[in-house]
């Protein structure tokens, strides 16, 4: 409950605008709640109450770390990566800034680097954020497209399911044309009613979480996964069929081209968010202009002929027209309200007063939406337009109404407009993809905002899996629309389901009316739901229907184990006093405490004590309860051997050395070279017959570890590091699966000794 | 010439014969040399001189590492991959020894390692490795079968291409042959010679590079990689050709035969080479008496008929007979003397002693050889038999020679030896590996001896290796041919030229008598490989014309590899006293040394002053010289981050922490957070308004390195372990890559504070 809270109303203290911290880069580094500052300064005292030396304070660094003093840029070395040079700029006397990722060296990593910066444009800094919003008559198209868009391929889904029943039954396609249109305006007059209620960006997602509970909201949250996913792969391949309808040579193309578009996708939406905006505005506009030609020229030539319908072509009946057949119809042609939930969930996205343009947005995109769909179905039932593979209907009735030049600017405006309707999802999922990551429910990479402030690792998972879709279904828009509604409409439900939670708890003024708007909105969306799921079941729907619990599942999955981590990795300054035995004696400097004899049986009492906290510096939390024993495993005795010797010597630590042999001739050999080097370090050897490394060092130092556990055992290891990889199958690899295996062993810290090889 | 010089004698002082301790498992350990015990003095001299403290002994550790007072058995933990009980078997007061790998926890780890048991057998200990050594019987059989088995599809291989010529051209077989069995036994005493010479096991790279040099000795070592990988793609593809010969039916399976039957090998060889020797000693006893049969029969046949020769079935000719068709067809026949080289390559793995029984086992094979195949050839021109695709010359003759079932024990037979001799190849390519690993020539992997102390590395490569060319030639031997001469021809040349040098250098008695012979074989050998080369580049010898040099290269690269590791890690006692700055003074105890005015300029005088090494713990190789400073890179003050700070305090050493905020709000509340903890450490923030983490720290860290490059930056990274491998994408993986950014850069060593997650 807390985070969700959080969510709507962030605690940020300091910011005057709520939410323009909403989607901050530095939602990867969550404040603490008031009970984790609490903890934490309990923690802290304790650490006050025991730290006997003065504090370690700047006068104790032997430099200073705010290079400020610093003569020149350091000099990279051979072995640096990363040159250094220019990194920083202080800007106030104590404050250090890093510019960004240093130059690279290679001639290939600068080619790389300009290769990004060409494509993706120059790195923006984080201040950057606030300024990257929509103006409204940019927001509007960009958001509106998609909803718009979906009028070059709604209309036709709906009558390629009624010409199923002959061309007598398109006619029924007015009827259902007006029920839609009843629809739309409902389900739109509800998401206003979301829009104000959830001014800091409310999407299904959120609405549902708040009222319904998190299971239904990561129902809905996964559900528009999908729907994102859909829109841009029946976007992209109903605007290349416009493409193809109007030059059918293409047509063999049309996977190849529609990857291309989605790679450049990608890649715009990889430089941010306004950018694309102004990339992407015009398009809705001239396909708004176009539909009106469409609909305006055939109006005037049926009014030539008295409005009298032409009678579409003659289509032999393979079904009969019953109930069944109109729902499904219904339901396809209901994929057109997909994208009226895109406002609501980009609210932030708009310029302040952001609801307030938002809704603004809503209302004139509803509103063109019913004209385009009605207008539209009524011209393809005048001009007697039926569906036919190779070309759309659009496509067709213009050719008819509108012939010549006309005809290739619709095209192009369609072709132009389903992109930017892709271009939507690109906007959204990532968004949504932040808010579930906020809440722990997908994976915290999805907060990560990159070089250009967007959503860098949600825009490349639905560029991905989008593509995938459209590739596995050759670019076929008929063969993707059955999957199209069931996400879309399950989370229309459950959005307008909660908001009739919601005025039931709020009472605010008129929330009956408000209610009843919501619940009939519920009512209609649950009905379309219910008939593509079911009618639509076998010709694709069951993917949807599979995949939205996998995914709610993955998702509980992930939220599962960052409660674990969270409750792992809080902070138990209360628990401490209460448990027993050596540590707890304050034992100054480095000395090792006395031995318990009370742990030598009974093993790690203190992991016993702390649920959920498992192993690390034998659980101490300050510096004086921690036991040093410093451990140094040894192969040979070079120069790597004796560096290591040094700087486990040289932490003033008890410490020993540790060789494992492979047979007591080698273990003989190995006592004597220790001997010649002066016997400086108490060594121990273990003879290994059956030649594993790993294994009997794990295993001994876990009975070390058992023997002692309140002591934190320093494992350090050393390891040369060779500069080309290849080089790396030389070499034994056994720091590297030493590092890797002793990481689960509790009590272990691993410290690794490189040496870097030249050449 | 050092390491050449070990390699023949190797330095044991306490091995009583030499030859048992050539392939020990201590191999990977090997002993210092004279001048590195020196340095290695010097050093630990260098140690003494400046060690203050009383040095750290038994006592002062908190606990008896020799685990001996140890009340029970360790208990294993949640986290534990390894359960370590029973692990110690104190067997002397002071010593440890490991009982292997402990028992896997899981059930499917307990199911792997039981199959791995079933077909592998239990684990050998080292001490065993010198049991595991062949019988006379039994090497004669084990070691003999790659030559004798060849008789099989030589003469085939030979007579093919004569055939070329027409049928009568097939007569031309009798004088190729008879020059061949005048070449094997010249090649056959020359490397009775070599036996003698190299009693320490001496396959042509030894011999060559000996007396060579190490470019020759490369090129033999690696041509007769070749040859072993194609001896097995070879032999399997003949056996499995004498299975189909008999049995049509099984033909398409061929490849699949062939591949089951490498695994069958690699799994028997992983076993260990007695045990492999003891399964596969049977069958060549059982082809000696199958050839026997088939020419004595033929014989008494022919003997009945008054010694006419059998017109062969007609055949067309393609070519003429010219002086290039003999050449090919010579070398094709020539295939049948692979494998005389094995026994001087495994004279190790004879009982002692052991050269006189490798001497007299490889007199036996050359005299059965060339019997045999003079044989046979003889047998094919009195039969009448001509090469014809589907079935093999040997099952031609021994059909119409002895019909019914003694033609079924020819197959049989014929078929086991070709499998023993792909054998042959896994006992000798792991050992010429291993010898060339010893030089630094091969990946250091090859020393390796594996649970039942066979070269596990080398078995698993040459079954790969061959299992690759098999399937990519489907299992055809006649293809397989061509590659299969040079390889060879071109070891054989330079062993014995090799032996020519060796014998004016060191004028035994009757070296010139040897010298000739030596001599002779090289010529021979020298004109089958350039015709080889030349008469087959196109068939198929181009493979391995391009392999060799490319293999040498690649050996080259090792070599300069690990002669550049090799220095890095060498050690310069007196180097050190040379060079100056404040790391010379012996500052006591973890005091960090005064601030050197001379270093700020001009970074890293340490580094210039010792050529090959660069980077470590400031080139600091006692611990007195090492000056410390502790770095705690956090991202949120959580239980990770505490423990991580309470290590980094409890070391005593000047510290601080840093923290990577991506934006001043979150700088501005870290610092209050830091506050609230009480500011115990002096804490760095770093504003990254890119959002990059690793390269602002990497070089902040690098500017630290080139202010004070005496310093030992050591940075202590708090690092989340979770036990599922997906969890790992739930998580940044900031640490792994900070840790592997860092290795890279001088001066810092990485500690890693595990935080393990339980679930």
């Amino acid at each position: 409950v807390r985070e969700q809270n959080e969510r709507a109303n962030p605690p940020q203290p300091d910011a005057p605008e709520a939410p323009t911290v909403v989607l901050s880069p530095s939602a990867e580094l969550p404040a603490l709640s008031p009970e984790e500052l609490a903890d934490l300064e309990r923690v802290g005292q304790e650490w006050a109450s025991r730290l006997r030396r003065p504090q370690p304070r700047l006068d104790a660094l032997p430099l200073d770390p705010t290079l400020g003093r610093r003569p020149g840029p350091p000099t990279p070395t051979r072995f640096g990566r990363f040159a250094p040079v220019d990194l920083f700029q202080a800007e106030l006397p104590d404050q250090l800034v890093a510019s960004g990722a240093a130059e690279p060296t290679t001639r290939f990593g600068r080619a790389a680097r300009a290769t990004r910066r060409l494509l993706l444009g120059p790195q923006l800094s984080s201040a950057a954020v606030v300024q990257e919003r929509m103006r409204k008559l940019v927001g509007l198209p960009v958001l509106s497209s998609d909803l718009l868009s979906s009028v070059a391929y709604g209309p036709e889904a709906m009558m390629a399911v009624l010409v199923l029943a002959g061309s007598a039954a398109l006619s029924a396609s007015l009827p259902l044309a007006a029920v839609l249109v009843v629809m739309v305006l409902t389900v739109g007059a509800s998401y206003r009613q979301t829009i104000k209620a959830y001014p800091h960006g409310a999407g299904s997602y959120i609405v549902a979480c708040d009222n319904l509970g998190r299971t239904a909201g990561l129902v809905a949250g996964t559900s528009l996964l999908t729907d994102y996913v859909l829109t841009v792969s029946v976007s992209v391949s109903a605007g290349i069929q416009a493409v193809t309808s109007a030059v059918p040579a293409l047509d063999p193309l049309r996977v190849e081209l529609g990857v291309l578009v989605i790679v450049i996708l990608l890649v715009g939406n990889l430089r941010g968010v306004r950018t694309a905006g102004n990339i992407f505005a015009a398009p809705t506009y001239a396909f708004l202009l176009a539909i009106g030609l469409v609909i305006g020229l055939g109006l005037i030539q049926a009014a030539g002929r008295g409005f009298a319908a032409v009678p579409p072509p003659p289509v032999p009946a393979a079904e009969s027209l019953g109930l069944l057949l109109l729902l499904r119809a219904f339901s396809s042609g209901a994929t057109s309200m997909t994208g009226i939930e895109a406002v609501s969930n980009a609210v932030p996205a708009f310029r302040p007063v952001e609801w307030r343009n938002a809704r603004t947005s809503l209302t004139w995109m509803v509103a063109l939406l019913a004209v385009s769909f009605a207008g539209l179905v009524l011209m393809y039932h005048l001009a007697g337009v039926a569906p036919r593979p190779g070309e759309t209907m659009l496509s067709q009735l213009a050719r008819t109404t509108a012939p010549g030049p006309v005809y290739g600017y619709v095209q192009v405006a369609t072709a132009l407009i389903l992109l930017l309707a892709a271009n939507t999802a690109f906007n959204d999922l990532p968004r949504l993809l932040f808010f579930m990551a906020r809440d722990c429910n997908a994976p915290r990479g999805f907060l990560h905002m990159g070089d250009r402030l967007a959503f860098s690792n949600g825009i490349i998972a639905l560029a991905a899996a989008a593509g995938i879709l459209f590739v596995a279904f050759r670019g076929r828009t008929e063969g993707l629309i059955p999957l199209y509604a069931v996400g879309v409409f399950l989370a229309f439900t459950l959005s307008q389901a909660g908001m009739v939670v919601h005025w039931r708890r709020h009472r605010e003024p008129r929330w009956r009316w408000r209610l009843a708007i919501n619940a009939a909105g519920a009512v209609l969306s649950a009905v379309v739901l219910i008939t593509a799921a079911i009618g639509k079941f076998v010709e694709g729907a069951w993917v949807v229907v599979v995949a939205v619990p996998t995914l709610v599942l993955i998702s509980l999955r992930i939220r599962h184990h960052y409660d674990a981590v969270s409750s792992a990795l809080a902070l138990h300054p209360l628990a401490q006093p209460t448990f027993p035995g050596p540590a707890q004696a304050p034992t100054p400097g480095p000395a090792p405490p006395a031995p318990p004899t009370s742990h030598s049986s009974a093993p790690s009492p203190t992991e016993a004590k702390r649920p959920g906290v498992a192993g690390g510096p034998a659980a101490a939390d300050t510096p004086q309860e921690i036991g040093h024993l410093v451990v140094v495993p040894l192969a040979r005795l070079d120069l790597a051997a004796l560096r290591a010797l040094a700087y486990a010597a040289s932490l003033g630590q008890p410490m020993f050395a540790v060789h494992i042999s492979p047979d007591e001739q080698e273990d003989d050999r190995f006592r004597q070279q220790w001997e010649t080097w002066g016997n400086h370090v108490r060594l121990e050897i273990i003879v290994s017959p059956y030649r594993t490394i790993i294994a009997p060092l794990v295993s001994y130092l876990q009975a070390l570890h058992a023997l002692r556990p309140d002591i934190t055992l320093t494992v350090v290891v050393p390891e040369l590091v060779v500069r080309r990889r290849w080089h790396q199958v030389l070499h034994s690899g056994t720091p590297r699966r030493l590092r890797t295996t002793l990481r689960h062993v509790p009590g272990v810290v691993v410290t690794s000794v490189p040496v870097q090889i030249p050449g």
